[in-house]
């Protein structure tokens, strides 16, 4: 086991009917900004029901945050925060909304010029400007990123994807209701699923060191998601599944299961990339991207792949490449079977577009990814050939 | 799935030679109590090197903290900080010791009595009083109970044990370096597995509400204490063994496992009477009541039984009580593996005895036990009787 240091101090309210728990959370001489996305939660009520919870308290709202969140509509957001003094941030909404909002928090009196916290990964807040950065509260409405119980966001500039992280911009609180989340457009829970799945392998198949709790809790997560996935996508009103969904979604990335091993993301690096170049929704460009890198790295993962196709697809007899194409091959089903296509053809993307992914990865300094640093821009294109 | 809420700010510092973290982690110009228990921590030298973690502090020293804590020992540890304006309490130990200065931080500045604090389970202390609890953290010398990521103790007075609750006194930080623990006693670090393996049974062989996820992440904590229980007991010095031990330990009652379903507990009480009564291990005592709970009760707890048969001991063939029989075997063999007596009669404890524990039982209102609330005391006896 890998050494780490843990920590999470997000409070979660999961459960039906508890958004008047924010009332009590939220301090009561509070000006709060509630941040939301392209509108649903404005037309659905909850946006409505959530001023009702902050009675006594001046409200702001700052709506039209977009998925991939961008650095100058969260710009907007901070001009706000300034003109009205604001002091708390409410941020309604997936991970997108959170994200964006994590982002404003930092961003509101940072010192130097905004675009810097984008650069360097680990926001550069001095500890006098920490005192600075604004709480946030979160009502999730789409079970998928983990942004609710974690102190991450990615942001997005033109057409890069930068990863901003920050211990003071863990949520205060999040409230967890998986009915809020019964509208969404099936899509998106299936980008969910799909999500989640891909944060705990990111952490898991890796290579072996030992940490027996964390591959078991790995493998609990991963196994909930392929019992429950299905259901949460098909039958949106089934609370058991959508609430096992959710609270999986937020444990896969809350820290719990990647505490003491080594870490990929390399899937994730390259799914950006689709995303800002191509508009391919996150879950869905980590589904193209995932299977194929695992059968590119099937040596470097050898170990932690024969794990996974025996304890969470149960295979565990025959020849071990016969196994890991059974596990990769019943990973690549799976997120088919959430409707979730998994070869860029199906985004009309074409072998003659796999250089400009390349290129802007080694734009981004991209060129030594994966939980050893030695996945190079090659294997990227073998990755990206075999996704075709 | 039930509704819960889920809050856990302590942070963890896991790995070899953490210790020096810990002068980051308390304030410069604190006034330090350091605790320990009965003087190992002493003499092995981890005292001293973290007194040298807080070179420039004012530092005091109480030891003598009891296993299962007593009150009047703790209210002298309470003198101390007062005579001293003590500021931040340092626990160095096991459960007994971490679980003894949370009850130092409750008490130290409490309004009234603070024996108070002993009967309420949550402890009463008013917003303002709040302000006026300590600060602790802790380095963890036994890997067991979990006390040091969670709210809660147990704190003994005379005959009776005393569940004490309170937010307020989660440990801001935890040093768990698995080093520390290996020149313990083997049967403290078997002690530590048992222990562990009740408070995840405790918390998931009750009734089915449909937590997919809690229910696969508390079979992961089981199924590595299966692995790894063995090891940590007899080989002292195999890191990988002893970190998933102590790893397990916190996750089994850091609030993950139990957040969202029913929980039992009765296990625990009787126990507690058994220690206080006849001066048995706590987890030994665990040893002794828990699989005869599980037979008096495998009709309250038979769906969570059988999946416990299926996934945790793999038995899915065969006759649903003959599975039953066999998951409830295998855990009483799984204790005795470790070098713990599961027989009353091993502690010279005889039928003649029972009546005791149901009276102390009785005087300490327990007379409603279990998930549901209908484990009566002639099911204590019942229990008891099964375990002579």
């Amino acid at each position: 086991m890998l050494d780490f240091d843990y920590h999470n101090p997000t409070r979660i309210i999961f459960g039906k009917d508890r958004l008047d728990t924010i009332g009590s959370l939220v301090p009561a001489d509070a000006r709060v900004l509630i941040t939301y996305g392209g509108g649903s939660a404005k037309r659905s009520g909850i946006i409505e029901r959530v001023r009702e919870t902050l009675a006594g308290r001046e409200v702001h709202e700052f709506g039209g945050i977009e998925p991939n969140p961008q650095y100058d509509t969260l710009m907007k957001a901070v001009e706000v925060v300034r003109a009205e003094n604001i002091d708390f941030l409410l941020a309604v909404g997936g991970g997108s909304v959170i994200d964006g909002t994590k982002f404003v928090a930092l961003a509101a009196h940072y010192d130097g010029d905004a675009a810097e916290l984008l650069a360097y990964g680990l926001a550069p807040i001095t500890a006098d400007a920490a005192k600075r950065v604004l709480p946030l509260g979160t009502v999730l409405t789409l079970p998928a990123t983990g942004s609710e119980m974690n102190s991450g966001a990615v942001i997005s500039r033109g057409e890069v994807k930068y990863p901003v992280m920050s211990g003071l911009v863990f949520p205060v609180f999040s409230i967890l209701d998986p009915t809020l989340t019964f509208s969404l457009p099936e899509t998106q829970v299936a980008n969910g699923v799909v999500d989640a799945f891909v944060h705990v392998t990111e952490q898991y198949i890796t290579y072996p060191v030992g940490a027996a709790v964390q591959d078991r809790i790995a493998e609990a997560v991963l196994k909930t998601l392929i019992d429950v996935g299905p259901t949460s996508v098909a039958e949106p009103e089934d609370y058991a599944a959508r609430a096992n969904h959710e609270w999986s979604a937020t444990l896969a990335l809350c820290g719990i299961v990647g505490a003491g091993v080594p870490q990929d993301w390399a899937t994730h690096m390259i799914g950006h990339t689709l995303t800002a170049l191509f508009g391919i929704d996150h879950g869905k460009s980590l589904a193209i991207v995932h299977p194929s890198l695992l059968d590119v790295r099937r040596e470097q993962k050898r170990e932690k792949l024969l794990q996974y196709a025996a304890r969470v697809w149960d295979l565990d007899m025959g020849d071990d490449d016969a196994r890991i194409d059974g596990a990769i091959g019943r990973t690549r089903a799976f997120f088919e079977s959430l409707g979730i296509a998994t070869r860029l053809g199906s985004y009309g993307v074409t072998e003659a577009d796999i250089p400009r992914v390349i290129e802007s990865l080694e734009a981004q300094g991209m060129t030594a990814l994966g939980e050893t640093g030695d996945l190079t821009l090659e294997h990227v294109d073998a990755i990206l050939r075999a996704s075709l």
